[in-house]
């Protein structure tokens, strides 16, 4: 298959613009090492190991995870500092210290006193650490330690002083980045996440306690605020796809959305003034629900056209006005959907296509499960 | 892992109560005996081997799949007798050939002229025939040319006459069923589907052609209809796991479905007087999203929790009144969601974790990708 056209592939397929993928990795890291602040790539958008070592830069080092599946995924391909920023799951501790045991720089996340109490309960071999970031919420509104509760540097403090546990940083996430539009909102968003962030830790200084701190999201990472320049690392992992989101969003424009499903015309309903699609919901996320004017998705040089609705192999499609000319679209013909959310649609996807200028260069396999 | 509880699981977890799909399957295969039709399952749900067993009662024989995905691994397992039931996708006709030239019943779909010229050009080895169904359209407003048009009958006729091809049947899919509440609703729309189903096979009949017949969809096959024994064949899937959206529709009643997704707090947000769990839509679908005032899902011995947002590994879970009691929902405590829709849930999870009477009792892995 490889060197073939795009149109070779069976359909829906996913597929991955490495050039374009390889452009947005490389603009975070050149972004990166210009405000002075260290990268640390999150890859639950894209789980291969092809894409993070893309978004090392090689050294298959330094990433974010969003499960363990992925945390022990890397790790079995020789990555380490591997960072699982979720809360620490009671279920998983023991998966957990069996990974921080094995790695050299394994960092687990905690926002709660009971989190702390199972690492106490369960002390690593060899004299070996907890690495453990303290999730603060500064304004997410997902999870983390609310940044004005008292109880968030009481937190911090029992965990630096707990045996067996060091306090590593501070990560908060700014996903509220995701109702922003446009650079000013970002930035905005951005600038307070870190000023929290900041604050946080000249509190935590002011009780002897120094620290890293993290804060990331692609909207405020692909515009940073100079002020991020003062944090120890930050951690987006969307944007080395991009998708019609964050373009709207203003992280990117469309011509950096990496990702596509190709979809082929398998139906023809002139009674409706529709056609089908080869593309539901198994293919493409649900996800961006009545957030585009053109649907589920955008379909690329066709403008008019809505991905209306879907069942689990089909997508409705339909002009936004006037009448299908049916010639235009015939059976078996190629339509190219670009993703509402590419993280919701790679995940629906057992294999990734890879082409470099619409000829295929491989296949990527990405982990799933937790 | 045999034998343990179902906490054992590392969640979130799809887990699927063995004897509650072998006691819908057994009851539609029952229900098909005694209405004297012949039931193909449809597989498009699970996708497993192991649940196809159940469906067939152990023939591995007449079986319906909505990817050819799927048909290479049922084939490649013994099964035979299958029914592709997907319009014919032009860049999979190849594939199609072979499955039919390897095994003893491969049979396709079709709705429109320029399918059957794809069968014409590629004529099977050995003098085998394609067995070709026509796709219906009875009013449900997705694939299959509409039982009104004339050019349904020109169809029918143009394969019945093509060398290499047979006309196998015609098939008629209700899934209008899925926007009925209650069984009378449910009947109307077999009892028609059916009706137009067989006036359209004495209009083949009034020009010489005889060939099989087959409608279906869970809601009318649970409540099939008198007339629906004048038909060869029904094809349903879901019911053998049932769910919330099957239980509102009055498929069935909300004790028949055997799957649950499990999950466990994770996170106590008492600012927002929410609760986070580990099930975002990485974990559950998306589907179903303002369909119930439980949210996403129904949380099983918590009528008044409520799913109200999910972002890839999160679940957002507030209390739909009143103030929630924390002291009730411990960090690393289990929840168990059940789905508004298992097919959309079930394609979610590379793993599903099998039990009988909350015992583990072993693992099924669904086949994925097209």
């Amino acid at each position: 298959m490889e060197g073939d056209l795009l149109s070779a592939l069976c359909t829906p397929a996913f597929v991955v613009d490495v050039d374009k993928a390889k452009r947005n990795a490389q603009r975070m890291i050149e972004r990166c090492q210009k405000l002075g602040v260290q990268l640390r790539p999150h890859m639950k958008t894209h789980k291969t190991l092809e894409c993070a070592d893309i978004m090392t830069g090689g050294s298959q080092r330094c990433i974010v995870v969003s499960t363990l599946a992925e945390a022990c995924f890397y790790a079995d391909h020789g990555y380490d500092d591997i960072l699982y920023a979720y809360s620490i799951p009671f279920d998983k501790v023991e998966r957990c210290a069996a990974l921080s045991e094995r790695l050299d720089l394994f960092q687990i996340l905690l926002d709660h006193p009971d989190a702390l109490e199972q690492l106490r309960k369960r002390p690593l071999k060899d004299g070996r650490q907890w690495h453990a970031w303290l999730k603060l919420d500064c304004g997410n509104g997902r999870a983390g330690v609310l940044h004005s509760e008292p109880g968030a540097l009481k937190l911090a403090e029992a965990i630096a002083k707990t045996e067996g546990v060091e306090l590593t940083g501070v990560y908060a996430h700014c996903g509220n980045t995701y109702y922003c539009t446009g650079v000013e909102q970002i930035q905005a968003v951005a600038q307070e996440t870190t000023k929290l962030t900041l604050q946080f830790m000249e509190k935590l200084r002011a009780v002897g306690i120094i620290c890293k701190s993290s804060i990331g999201s692609t909207p405020s990472c692909s515009h940073p605020v100079k002020d991020m320049a003062q944090l120890s690392e930050v951690h987006p992992g969307n944007y080395v796809f991009y998708d019609v989101q964050q373009s709207m969003i203003g992280s990117c424009c469309m011509e950096d959305v990496a990702v596509r499903v190709l979809t082929r015309v398998i139906g023809h309903c002139p009674h409706r003034n529709q056609l089908l699609i080869d593309c539901g919901w198994a293919g493409i996320s649900l996800d961006g629900a009545g957030k585009l004017p053109t649907g589920y998705a955008v379909i690329e040089g066709h403008p008019n056209l809505k991905l209306l609705s879907m069942t689990q192999e089909h997508g409705r499609v339909e002009p936004i006005s006037g009448q299908l000319d049916y010639s235009k679209y015939p059976l078996g013909s190629l339509l190219t959907l670009i993703p509402y959310h590419s993280c919701a649609t790679a995940v629906m996807h057992p294999v990734y296509h890879v082409h470099s200028k619409g000829r295929l260069v491989g296949k990527w396999t990405p982990t799933r499960g937790w």
